[in-house]
Parts: structure tokens; C-alpha cells; sequence
């Protein structure tokens, strides 16, 4: 939940202290990767394309990435919840590619999520309840710590509450430097 | 649990609608594949086969089962609970085989699980309290995390309380559709 | 907490009925494998080891320990709780060495725990609260979830509470016998 504004903040507190980071959106590189490729000419059709055709692309999108000779950081969803269950964000042939040093999980209490959404009137999608939240949060760890294991990174979960945004960005930064 | 009831009914449902799976049990499609090597005669012999061998046929149970050409759903264990701990019940070498599409986990509120084995007088097995269901529903579904991490297979949990049968089967149905 | 303790217990109650294993600290051995390698002279500069150099290390270690033609009990974390987050202690390139047949986790009640660490006038390290100590509990049984995917490994938690070593020790030596 707001990962992109803590990642952010906290690339603005590094870039101060001379620590730089490049941010790539994973889901952006790949439409790039998809664009170049001349598959699709907008990200919509992204989903539309053959799962062997999206896995290939994630592949690709990985091993660019890991060749940036910069510091990076990964924009990108630990499981993604569709109609037919979670699906992990970073399945195995991704990993192989980046081999992450640290998986960073922006956690909020559930029922500030739940809240959050609550208040979203342009929110038009499935209304998940506490229940939902919180599953898909274990769910996240769960996974994690297989990310844990089949790379060697850590693992660290990051709460960022209402209020509280320059709590999670330090935390973040600190996690980076 | 009551996995292959809601299973049954789902595949019932969606025949009458022109979509058709086939059913397969891994362990009995595991004692076909000993069987047919010469390896066992009946099914209580299977567990004393030695690891290796066990090993062995479930790798080539799944490579079989791969092979056939039309919409497979494989009713199996998530883990097994044995006297030395949870054993996966898809480890790597059956997932790199099976390389499933869709994970489905079949739930039922540990409260309603305990009552249904204390009412079973048939049952001889060592009786667990909730905290042991509970524990090993929490196991299911992190097992279910690292299956989702290594094939990029969608995870869904599916509730099965009592007199609610119809909802799961349903719930099943529309993730086959 | 206390699995060093229980592990000698176990092995001791084992040793009077004849089975034999031999107790391997992870940690321990990975420094020897490296003081012989001429890498290190204490162990306090295994951390200060690259990391590319620390991954062979263990996978060296791991195969070593996998070549003993002996029962082998292996004392190691689960995970470790770094500042970076939750480490693998058993990562994919040792397991695929190690292969362990069972995988025990030594788990403590957290609010047991917590009083151990509030009475522990030695200790100077940061102070995990109650959710922090129960988080890297789950953490670990997530992880664990993956080792067992990964390697056809049984996973059973032992509970090791205040006042009750011997319970946590005649369970150990069941899963050894």
C-alpha cells in the first residue's frame, strides 16, 4: 500500500546524501520490453497476450534489469490478487534474473486499508473485506520467504500507517544506504 | 477437506455446460505407475517403497499426467501430516512437471473440522486440537506460496463449511470455467 | 530458542539405545571450511566476507556436510534477523546440497521468550517486542514451507517452553530414532 510514495520519499532523502538509486516500475519495463518487441501499443493489451508469451517478457524485463550497472530498486507487486487466485509477482525465472539483495514489504494495518478504500469513491473494483486484507498480507510473507529462500535476500517488512508516511520512508532509506 | 466432493460436484456442474475435466488422484495415478512396473500389488504397499523410488515414481506420475492432451485437475494433498512433520505434497520435482495453471486450496473453518472428527466414530487416528488444524491450514497455504514462486500458478482458498457444500462447488466451478 | 540444548538432550537419550548422530553447527563449520581456505583467522571476520565469497562458503560446507557417511543432525537458524530483514539460513544452494530428510523447527511461546530476553541482564542487543518475536516465529515457518517444497523434507515444530526441556527433548529423539 503506497509503496511508490515511500520508495520515492525515500530516493529524495538518499539523493540528498549523495546516495542515488534508480527506481523502475517492473510492470512499465516490461510493456516497454512487450512495446519494442512490437506486441502490443498499449499497456492495456499487456494482459491480453498468451502466458507464454507474458512469462518470456518478464524474463526479459528481469535480465535487463540486472544488467543496470546502478544501484536499483524494483517497483512491483509481492502477489497480485486476480479472480483466479494470487499470482506471484516475482515467480521463479524472474528471480533467477534479479537475485535481489533485499525484498522490502510495504505492509499497513488492514483496517486502514480497509478504511482507506472504503473513502476511495473512484474505487469501482471488488470490495475485499478485513479477512481478504489480512490474508492476502500472510500471503505476501509467505511468498516472501520463498523469495527469501531461493535468493539469499532478506526479508523486511515495512508498516506504513496513516500519518505516519516519513516513519516508513526513513525506514526505507535506511534500508538503502 | 471434502476436497474430492466439492471436486465432483464442480465437475458435474460444468459438464451439464459443455466444459469437461478430467479427474485424476495422484496417489492412486502414482500406485497405477508402480503397479504397472511391477513394483507393488496393492495400494498398502506403496509407503513402504523406499524414498528414492517413491521419489522416482512421483516425478514420473506427474510427467505422465503432463502428457495428456485435455483440462486435467489433479485432487492431491497440500502436505501430508506424518509423525515426522508436514511433507509437501507437490514438491519441486512433481511441479516442475505438472506446472499447474491454478492452485486451488479447499478450507474449512478449523472449529468445523474438529467437530467432524469428533463426531466420526470410525476415526482411529490420533485426534489434533484446533491449534494443530489451524497450524497445519497455515502451513498449506505458505507451501502453497513457494508452489505459486516456483510454477507461477494463481493460489485461491476455497471454503468448504458445513451446509454450504453448493457455494464451494460453485466457487470451484467458476475458477475452472 | 534453546535448539542447541535440545539437540544434546536428544542426542544424549539416544546415545543409551544405541542410535548415533553427530551434531554439525552450521556456523561453526563454515568457519572451519574458511580458516583452512586461509580466508579467516577469527570468526567475528566471517561477516565481513563478501557476500559471493560467504554463498561458496556454505554451499562448500553444505557439501562437505552432505558427504559424512553418518547420521547427521545439523544446528543452524531457520532464518537470521538481520537489520536488513529475515536471512535464509538454509538458502537454496545449501539445500540442494544438504537434502535433509527432516527439518525441525525449535519454537518458544512469545511471551515466553520476551521474559526470557527482559531477564537477560547480558544482553545488549535491540529489543524485539512481543508481534516482532511472533512475525519472525511465522516467518520461519513460512520458510520452513519452502524448504520443504524445494526438498521432500518433513517439517516438524517442536515446542520448547520454560520448565519442560525434557518434553521438548523426548520429542526430538522420536523424530531421530
Amino acid at each position: 500500500m503506497g509503496k511508490t510514495t515511500v520508495i520515492n520519499g525515500a530516493l529524495e532523502l538518499l539523493e540528498r546524501e549523495g546516495v542515488s538509486y534508480r527506481p523502475i516500475n517492473f510492470g512499465t519495463f516490461m510493456f516497454e520490453v512487450a512495446s519494442a518487441e512490437g506486441l502490443v501499443s498499449d499497456r492495456d493489451e499487456m494482459r491480453t497476450l498468451p502466458q507464454d508469451i507474458q512469462r518470456r517478457l518478464q524474463k526479459t524485463a528481469a535480465e535487463q534489469i540486472a544488467r543496470i550497472g546502478e544501484n536499483i530498486i524494483v517497483d512491483t507487486h509481492c502477489t497480485v490478487k486476480t479472480p483466479k487466485g494470487f499470482l506471484a509477482g516475482l515467480p521463479e525465472w524472474v528471480l533467477r534474473e534479479l537475485m535481489p539483495d533485499i525484498f522490502v514489504l510495504v505492509e499497513t494495518d488492514e483496517d486502514q486499508i480497509l478504511r482507506r478504500r472504503l473513502s476511495d469513491a473512484t474505487r469501482t473494483r471488488d470490495m475485499e473485506g478485513y479477512q481478504g486484507i489480512k490474508d492476502h498480507q500472510q500471503f505476501n510473507r509467505a511468498i516472501a520467504a520463498s523469495y527469501a529462500m531461493l535468493t539469499g535476500c532478506t526479508v523486511k517488512a515495512i508498516q506504513n500507517p496513516d500519518f505516519l508516511l516519513d516513519n516508513a520512508v526513513a525506514e526505507m532509506a535506511e534500508l538503502l544506504r
